[in-house]
């Protein structure tokens, strides 16, 4: 289940619903605590480590017959292993649904005044995660030259990030560098991509958005 | 305000607070109208008609200090017109606040048992608009080759699209066709790219999924 990008009033009525419903409650830092308090009160609530095998401990739950939830950052079909969980459960025959969430990628976005598409300036939204399961880097060369790039997952890497983007990208566009987006300390700069690095190491989670969209910010955004 | 994708139940909590706040609530046919039970008795609700300028709409009931709403399907900044909605009101000194929904781009596909990402077989995703703003057709050179592809908006054009669509991709890649996706008509058919157009006239909306993600739904998708 998809928990919404990180300001909790972003979880959806299906989301509260299944939350006060589960017996097993599944979750991770990322998550924020606040949707925890939905729980009836003979809920087990488990904060994921990472010794943890989750899809052990998701099957050990819902092979006792309980309504066990995991509850993910985001949405768990957009880059959020939410397939492969599915898959390994169905395997040994648990009933899954998965319940959609706000996504980060339009959120955050929007919490920090940036339209993905915009007549006239971006009909093309390409969304990546700049490491890839496994720690792989993505390979930069798919990415198309043209309309709006959201990159997820680049916080630790950036050097490398922004040396691969620039091979793609104009060095003297600019990149939206959003920290912790929709969260209560989020935080949001400004930057040519040619800059990018002197940002430094990123908050987890980041998101980097590029395309001309971004010059919207300065007409949309209100700090209020 | 993005009021998610059809499923009412898809509505964020910030959501339903602020439709018990409006003074009055500017919705069109997408929307699903058990939304509009959240309004306060004093109310005003009004569906778009094709005949409203909806920016002067909104504009004269701002302008007499309202709270407006306009609840839009899926997100309003993906391919919804927020972002020019916001910059007119703008313009005219009115205090402007954009809520995220859950954007039909990452819950239609759930719905239909298509996951946007899966390790190992798509890592990007990129989405369009068949018909951009004014009714032309987009412009399918720009789109990757590679990983998941959703297409917006190409209902009454499946021909063209379908012909598009075909300079750059497979003929014989697979495409999921979702006719008013986390509606309760909810449909979904899966063809190969070359026999698109044999599907007939689409529902309003639909969308389309490319890329070898769709091969996934069969072991996804259940239809309790």
């Amino acid at each position: 289940m998809g928990a919404g990008p990180g300001d909790p009033e972003l979880i959806t009525l299906k989301g509260i619903k299944y939350l006060q419903m589960a017996d097993v409650i599944v979750y991770d830092k990322l998550v924020s605590r606040e949707l925890i308090s939905y729980a009836k009160p003979s809920c087990s609530v488990i904060l994921l480590s990472s010794d943890d095998i989750e899809i052990d401990l998701l099957k050990k739950y819902a092979l006792e017959n309980k309504l066990v939830i995991r509850l993910k950052n985001g949405d768990p079909y957009v880059f959020g292993r939410g397939g492969k969980i599915c898959q390994e459960l169905i395997k040994d025959g648990i009933e899954c649904e998965v319940v959609p969430g706000v996504s980060s990628v339009n959120s955050v976005p929007a919490y920090a005044g940036i339209p993905l598409t915009f007549n006239g300036i971006s009909d093309m939204i390409t969304v990546i995660s700049a490491v890839t399961q496994g720690g792989r880097l993505f390979d930069f060369k798919k990415i198309p030259d043209d309309g709006t790039l959201v990159v997820l997952m680049s916080g630790r890497r950036l050097e490398e990030v922004s040396k691969e983007l620039m091979t793609k990208r104009d060095p003297s566009e600019e990149v939206a560098v959003i920290q912790r987006g929709t969260y209560f300390d989020q935080k949001v700069n400004v930057t040519k991509l040619r800059e990018l690095t002197k940002i430094g190491n990123l908050a987890t989670p980041s998101m980097l958005v590029l395309g001309d969209v971004v010059k919207l910010r300065c007409i949309l955004w209100k700090s209020s």
